[in-house]
């Protein structure tokens, strides 16, 4: 439910805060690490994004600006949570924060009262102040946690139903997707922070289709995507063999991040068969740097799913009618492309689709207790991500898979060719070309609160 | 090349060592992790396997009995050789020494000399050679190395054909197999150590055949099965955005691992169409404690792939005519069960199957070329397994969806009833029950060599 920390009239001392088109206002408070350099060493920092700055939550704790915490003579308790603390900013990637949500809260509450507008408390208040924000156009950041474990779900049915006419026009969902929240292992190596470069990767290609016994080749992907996805972080964990119930599920997630999982087209079509994606996916996956929490998230929740008329219920283990109504989060999301001759140009990137996040099959709830319905443990700092989400409408598709994609010609019974996006350059693209950047955003927004957004996801393709 | 390390007329002062059929003469000397108690807790030290004893190697290294490493006054490269080892020996999970192989190679040298035959050096040695013991069998292990991801391949072409025609009868084996080392991402998290029970997952499994309107149950898997593996274990990795050339994948490897790569048959069944195999492999996946060092493998090196008549070359980035003629291993595999009921009884564990690695259609090489192709990053620690290894041979077959297969009924184009495999005490077997262990064995012999074994791969299900 709404908290305080949602009232919408709180106003930061940070003036970029307070602009009504911010990601960042001093009601979102996102979790992110980067790099700080002292000592002549760059060291990981944690930090909040408010309005264009980032606030240096570790300086703030050595200099023990977050005096509420816990007052240092207390006995007991709190003196426990201070050494907790102590502890957990020694730790890197959030660790033994986000396992625990009262912390992630705690911390996020004393970030918001510090940011909150009022006098700084004479110079050494006004200097720390000075000294713990920076620009997030400058930051070098970090993943915001260190994602031990990376699970791609495939939650959207309208994504799943448009891939799967592509291969079996008449039957394009198989029988177990409105049964089965379908997922699969990824790369956790290859997740990489928004702004680092992706390489184009090569792999072994198809035969041609009119001559097969030519062979496959091997070469530079000549169908590079992008898939726009919402990820969540788990905090708390469970033990191997031991099950997380749908009702209890949502209370791992920390919060959501979005995710480009980067797809090579033409590499997954040759070798998904039988053991799934591989080397098409495992290569780069780019995260935005801000964990946006589930707290700051609760005004914008929404209900996790819906089945349509003659869709089965779930089964047990994965209905649970809060999720049902509460477990979504209404997240606009939007896909856009920079090509290198409109940034040279001075252009602005263009918008490839908009859609958003409610109205996806599987809430997250529903892929947490899926993942731990066998006994397999999901470790602090897991991402598991959403799938591509694309909705009904042929703008709101997450890929250029999708979003190129012309049908099936009913008289030859075999695929249109493919429909090119036109940039402003008069530049075409059904795929990525070398010096393409993607960059995906979010945002929320409802009557009587204050938006928040995701920042940006970006990545630029190098050949 | 086989060096002074494999001589087989080196004999130890542990006398179970000198035994012809141990796994573990002073010729071996894999890798391994083990908790040891004082000062009230439990630290994880290195060690090696010594006939049926654990060499502490921790112990020793704090003990400085291994003078010829370096001279502690010795300046130079030397004094930093100790302090790299010094840090060396404090990190977890061998860390800092499996990615150097002139380390890992130091240090089997040094543990070889410490346990060669001959006075142990007045009381001190004595005693110093009494503490650094203890016997396998009371060893609480932890997994050798910290599996940071784990892939699975796909390398048995017998495993794949068999596999392949209980769904394909007329096209067992997809067009891409001969050309790409198929593998998918399994699960790090649930990677555990030989000994650990294993709980019978549950899950999603398929409406009936004659009835899919009635749609798919939930419950404890009824097809459990185990894969018998061998997994090379990643010492050195790459960079995001490197491949490695086939020509030096070899150079990545520690060393090997058995792997029981634990799969529900039904589970599997069900969600793996579309994006491969998930819940049904992720609830556990057992490795021996012992890594067996590539450098204890070099005299039973073999061809590391061959190619039939009408079979495609391997692409470039595949081929190396080393790896074609030296980057096998020649490795007896074995795999037997002992039902709770033949325990009980005392019976011996009854063998299921003897095949060997010998055959593979791609090498570890292989692999690792494929996997890194994209530019996708290995980390040290990596496990990247074989698939299930079968040979031709029906008693070769390394799981018990293989095994327990009678065929397809000519006369229905349907699969015959499986047929069970009889244990000595009249239990019948097509799948594991509660109560079952299933063990994994795997050696080297070649004449002028000592044998050298993995010791034991052993999970036991519970219900």
């Amino acid at each position: 439910m709404p908290n305080d920390t949602h009232n919408p009239n709180l106003r930061s001392w940070v003036e970029s805060a307070n602009d009504p088109a911010t990601d960042f206002p001093i009601q979102n408070l996102p979790l992110c690490s980067f790099l700080k350099e002292h000592d002549g060493h760059a060291h990981a920092h944690y930090g909040t994004a408010i309005g264009d700055q980032i606030l240096d939550l570790t300086l703030l704790w050595e200099a023990e600006a977050f005096p509420e915490i816990a007052d240092e003579g207390a006995p007991g308790p709190a003196q426990d949570l201070l050494e907790e603390l102590d502890a957990a900013f020694e730790y890197p990637h959030w660790m033994g924060i986000i396992d625990r949500p009262e912390l992630v809260a705690l911390l996020r509450r004393e970030a918001q009262r510090y940011l909150l507008d009022g006098p700084a408390g004479g110079q050494q208040g006004r200097r720390l102040r000075q000294r713990a924000l920076q620009p997030i156009a400058t930051t070098n950041f970090l993943p915001p946690v260190s994602f031990l474990n990376y699970t791609d779900f495939y939650a959207s049915i309208h994504h799943a139903t448009t891939v799967g006419a592509m291969f079996r026009p008449d039957n394009p969902l198989l029988p177990n997707y409105k049964h089965v929240p379908i997922g699969y292992h990824g790369r956790a190596s290859s997740v990489v922070v928004s702004g680092t470069t992706i390489r184009r990767p090569a792999g072994q290609q198809s035969p041609p289709d009119d001559n097969p016994s030519a062979g496959p080749g091997f070469g530079p992907c000549k169908m590079l995507d992008y898939e726009l996805e919402v990820g969540c972080v788990i905090g708390r964990g469970n033990s191997l063999g031991e099950p997380i119930a749908i009702s209890k599920a949502a209370e791992h997630i920390v919060g959501l991040v979005l995710v480009n999982d980067w797809s090579a087209r033409d590499i997954q079509r040759w070798e998904y068969q039988p053991l799934g994606p591989f080397l098409a996916k495992n290569f780069a996956t780019s995260v935005s740097p801000f964990v946006v929490t589930t707290e700051a998230l609760d005004p914008f929740r929404c209900d996790g799913w819906s089945r349509g008329p003659g869709d089965p219920e779930p089964l047990d283990y994965l209905r649970d009618e809060h999720d049902r109504s509460r477990g979504g989060f209404d997240i606009v999301l939007e896909a856009f492309l920079l090509s290198k001759e409109m940034a040279a140009k001075g252009a602005e990137p263009v918008r490839l689709s908009r859609g958003g996040l409610k109205g996806m099959y599987w809430s997250f709830a529903q892929m947490i207790a899926h993942h731990t319905s066998n006994g397999c443990n999901l470790q602090e700092g897991d991402l598991l991500a959403s799938g591509t989400v694309s909705g009904q409408a042929e703008d709101s598709r997450g890929c250029l898979l999708e979003l190129t994609w012309a049908g099936i010609d009913p008289s030859t019974g075999k695929p249109r060719p493919r429909r090119p996006i036109e940039l402003p350059t008069g530049e075409k693209r059904t795929f990525l070309a070398d010096g393409d950047t993607v960059i995906l955003r979010g945002s929320c927004e409802r009557e009587g609160f204050r938006r928040i957004g995701f920042g940006e996801c970006r990545g630029t393709i190098s050949g």
